[in-house]
Parts: structure tokens; C-alpha cells; sequence
């Protein structure tokens, strides 16, 4: 018998669906129990209860950053599993979303409408637009088959992979500033490590074209936030869309708040979708049954 | 040689493509000429020009709309192509752009912005949601493909027709209330014909769901707009986003411009690229050189 604890500001849902999905040998504890082999939820709260559960051997992290989990300090005698491969549908939705608000007016044409004016002044487009993908996972490879359907060419700038056959083209270590020349959108998927810290500097803004939009759905530790604003209240270039931010929530007295031509999400681009993770989980806990490896396991050192 | 008369707003662009295009035996016109065979350009310009051009042989529309040409008192003994087969992907970034933008709340985002307020409240997504199309032409084929890229359910309601793989499902004649039932999304491609007139009235719009969004990318025609006016009003829908309308541009007292959860885009869901328009010139040029079937030949009587 396994007993599975979950940890989640969505525990009822998830004890329904687990429930529902009856997995052989599964018992849901009621509360945190030195007996608990698994766990399923949230890195932040796993963090907390994790030096009272010494019987745990899997945790599922229903979100895809798990940095919570991964100080040195913290124990690492089990296995962690992220959601990864979820959310690369959803994250689609909201680049090429932003994206295509952004080339259609959409704000713009709102204002027309209010001010009773027939505006029929020709917008711009996404086919044969060229978007640079800083990182290229689940996610990332999800937005290059999106950019593909919109017949745009696709860069992808990662450490070493380049297994994406919808990525054109594939930039590596010191071709970062060659991988940013002449891009129309730049978006970043990057998980928060120590080589991804601050990589989106004021060197690489200045490598980008003054019409293009940069987006971050990745880690707000990728940004150099001062950089980023005074490239967007210089014009530097024309639009930052961003959903993650060094510190969450935003500051009040944060400077992005007065920082032009900025759209902000505030951490909603991909929601875990607990049917989604569900299905993760059921797969995973069939391979844990069985001692396979488990799907979308995270290196503690390498940190995704 | 063959003389071709250009009839544009953006003449000077065609005549640039036109003359890079080094077309075998082409002879743009300087101005309407008694010898002029062939002409490119815009069906209201047209319809004007004709009953002095009595050598035209082959009419190629820049637009897929060619209702001014169709006039039964009007000649007909000439080959009508329309544009048809560009226009199917920006449609789609129009539609997909705008039902992101309403699925991802992006006005309501960006007023909790301009509130320094963080906020994170869930939307929606366009995964697992069933979008109906009336008219499967070219362009309904188009977006389909999109919907289908974004795993959504698709259904289609045509005259008989049903080649799209991308349709799940068609629906036919009076088959029209069964096919809105459920929908999600609802978008009239059709064109303006007798079949289609009025086809958007009070009881398709009561037979779709209180959550349903409605876009017209067609023509104005097809909507009784009083009986739309009213559903939004209502709340018997929650959205129309309207790119078209019986009158354009839209008189200044219409009601719609105080409609309720009403979206408009005065005729700019499409614009003709000369380019893409250039491209199928040169292939029915070379098509109607060698005595062969003009591509998009317009069926005066069908009106498509």
C-alpha cells in the first residue's frame, strides 16, 4: 500500500480526481504521516512539510518550476517529478494570443470603436514574422509547431539540444547576440538556473530590432528588469509582454508599473490544469509500480 | 500581347510587382483603353470602368467580395477569378487572435494593470472547445486547420459540400439550429448570396449558449443585425466580434456603435497583401496563355 499526500491549494480537486481515477494500491493520507511514500502538489509547500516526511520516495510537482525543492540544503533522497508536456498547449495560447493582439491593434481598434470612429487603418501580421525561442523543452518545441502553423520562421537558442524539427535554426552558448539579430518576438521559456540568470541583459536587448516584442512565460530571474525597463521607456524596442517577474507578487513601488509600452500577466499564462496533472501522475504512478523510471524527472544539479 | 489595365488604390504597388513580374506578352495599360483584355483590380473600380471596355476577357478581383460585378444587368461575357486561398491565414489570425483575446480577459488584464493590481483570476482556453463554421470555403478550411492545431472540436454547416478533413462534422439545409447547439464559438464565412441573407437571425442566436461568442469575417449580409443588437443586449450571447456589415462603413447613428458586448474591426480582418494577390495573377496569366481554366472562376449565377 502507497500513501499518497497532497499538498495543494487545490487538494479537494485533486482528491476527487484521485479518487476517481481508483489506482491500484493508492490510499490518500487525510493529513501529513511519517507513513506518506508520495506526494503530489506544490514545491512550496512541499518544502515545508517535506523534514517531517521521512518515508517519501516520489514527489509530483503539479507546477513546472520546482526551485523550492532544489537548495542544496534540502534533502534529496527521492525522486522529483515535474509537470512538464502539459503546458506547452496553453502557453501557446497565450504567446500567439499576446502576440496577435499586439499585430492586430486590438487595443487600438477598442479606442476606435468608443470614439464612434470607423478606423480601418491595416495591421500587421504573424506569417513570415521571425520568433526567437530562448529555451527549447515541452514548451518551447509546443510554440515552434504553433509559429509553424502561422508559417513564421523559428529560432531556437538552448545549451546543446536541438531536437525540435520545428525549430529552422539553432543557436548555442556565444551566439546569443547572433541568435537575437533581426528577430520579431523573443520569447523566453527559460527555467530560473544559474546560466539563465539575467541573460535577457542590456547587450542582447540592444541586439534586437526596435519593432520587436520580447515576451517572458519562463523565470523572472531570466530578466534584467532595470535593463528591460529602460530599453522599453527608450524605445529600444517596441513591446515587453511579460506573465513572470524577479519577485512575486510585483512590488507595489516596482518600476514596471510606470515602465511604457509593458503588458503585464501577473504569473496566469499557464495554469496547472488538475485534469492535465492528473493524467501525469496516473502514467507516472503506473511506472513507479512497476520500479521504471518516471516520466519528466528533475535533475537536483543541472536544476529542470 | 495581351493589355492590362490595373484598377486600385494601390495601382502603384501592382504595377511594380506586375512589371517585376516580367509576364510574357503583358502590356499594363496607362489608363482604361478600348484594347485593354485583361483586368486586376477592385470590383467597385471595375463595375465602373466595364461598359467602356468591350475587348476585357478575364476580370481578376483583388477581393474575395465581388457582389458589384454580379448585378444581372451587368455584362457577363468575360472570365471572373476573385482572390481566394490568400486570405485563409490571416482569417485565422484575425479569429484566433481575438478569441484568445476574449478567452485570456486581455482588456480586463490590462485595466488590473493600469490598477497596480496583481491579478491572477484563471481564464479560459480555447483547448477542448468546439467552434462552428458557417461556409467551409477556402477560408473556413483555413480555420479550421487552426482549431484544429489548438485541439479544439469543429463543426461546419455548408450548402452540401464536406472535403474539409478538418471538420468533424457537417451539417447541411436545415440542419442549422442542430449545428449551433453547444457551440462554443460561432463564425459566419459566408458570402453575400440569396441562401445566406439573414442566415444569423433570432433563432440560430437563441439555439447557441449563453457563453457562445459569435464573429463575422463573411459578410454583413448574413446577419439580421437588429435581432444581434438585441441577443447582446440581452445577454443571450456574450460576445460578437464583427469585422462586417450591411452598410459600410457603418452609418454614424447605427445602433451597434451602443450595443452592448459588441467587438468591432471595420473591415480590416483581411487586407489583400499584392504580393499574395500578385502570386495568383501570375498562374492564372499563365493558365489563361496556354487556353486552360482559370483558377477562383466566379459562378455569376451561384454568386461565389
Amino acid at each position: 500500500m502507497n500513501k499518497l499526500l497532497i499538498l495543494s491549494r487545490f487538494e479537494a480537486d485533486y482528491r476527487r480526481l484521485v479518487e476517481a481515477a481508483n489506482l491500484p494500491g493508492l490510499k490518500i493520507a487525510s493529513g501529513p504521516d511519517k507513513d506518506c511514500s508520495i506526494i503530489l502538489g506544490e514545491p512550496k509547500l512541499i518544502r515545508d512539510a517535506l523534514p517531517n516526511l521521512p518515508s517519501v520516495q516520489w514527489v509530483q510537482s503539479i507546477f513546472a518550476g520546482v526551485e523550492q525543492l532544489l537548495d542544496p540544503s534540502l534533502q534529496r533522497d527521492y525522486v522529483l517529478t515535474n509537470a512538464r508536456g502539459v503546458f506547452g498547449a496553453l502557453m501557446s495560447e497565450y504567446v500567439f494570443g499576446y502576440l496577435l493582439a499586439h499585430e492586430r491593434h486590438i487595443f487600438e481598434r477598442s479606442k476606435a470603436q468608443q470614439e464612434n470612429r470607423w478606423e480601418t487603418k491595416v495591421t500587421g501580421q504573424l506569417r513570415g514574422k521571425t520568433i526567437g525561442l530562448l529555451g527549447v523543452g515541452s514548451i518551447g518545441a509546443h510554440l515552434a509547431g504553433t509559429a509553424k502553423h502561422f508559417q513564421m520562421n523559428t529560432r531556437g537558442y538552448t545549451r546543446d539540444s536541438k531536437s525540435c524539427p520545428d525549430v529552422d535554426q539553432y543557436f548555442h552558448n556565444d551566439q546569443l547576440l547572433e541568435f537575437a539579430k533581426g528577430l520579431d518576438y523573443l520569447v523566453s521559456v527559460l527555467p530560473n538556473t544559474k546560466e539563465t540568470n539575467h541573460i535577457v541583459d542590456m547587450a542582447l536587448l540592444n541586439a534586437l530590432p526596435p519593432h520587436a516584442v520580447f515576451i517572458n512565460v519562463g523565470r523572472g530571474s531570466a530578466v534584467d528588469e532595470a535593463a528591460l525597463a529602460e530599453a522599453l521607456n527608450a524605445g529600444k524596442i517596441a513591446l515587453a509582454i511579460l506573465d513572470v517577474f524577479e519577485q512575486e507578487p510585483l512590488p507595489k513601488d516596482h518600476f514596471f508599473w510606470h515602465t511604457k509600452n509593458l503588458w503585464m500577466t501577473f504569473h496566469t499564462s499557464a495554469p496547472s490544469i488538475p485534469e492535465d496533472i492528473m493524467r501525469l501522475f496516473a502514467e507516472n504512478y503506473d511506472l513507479f509500480l512497476r520500479g521504471k523510471p518516471l516520466k519528466c524527472q528533475v535533475d537536483f544539479r543541472r536544476g529542470y
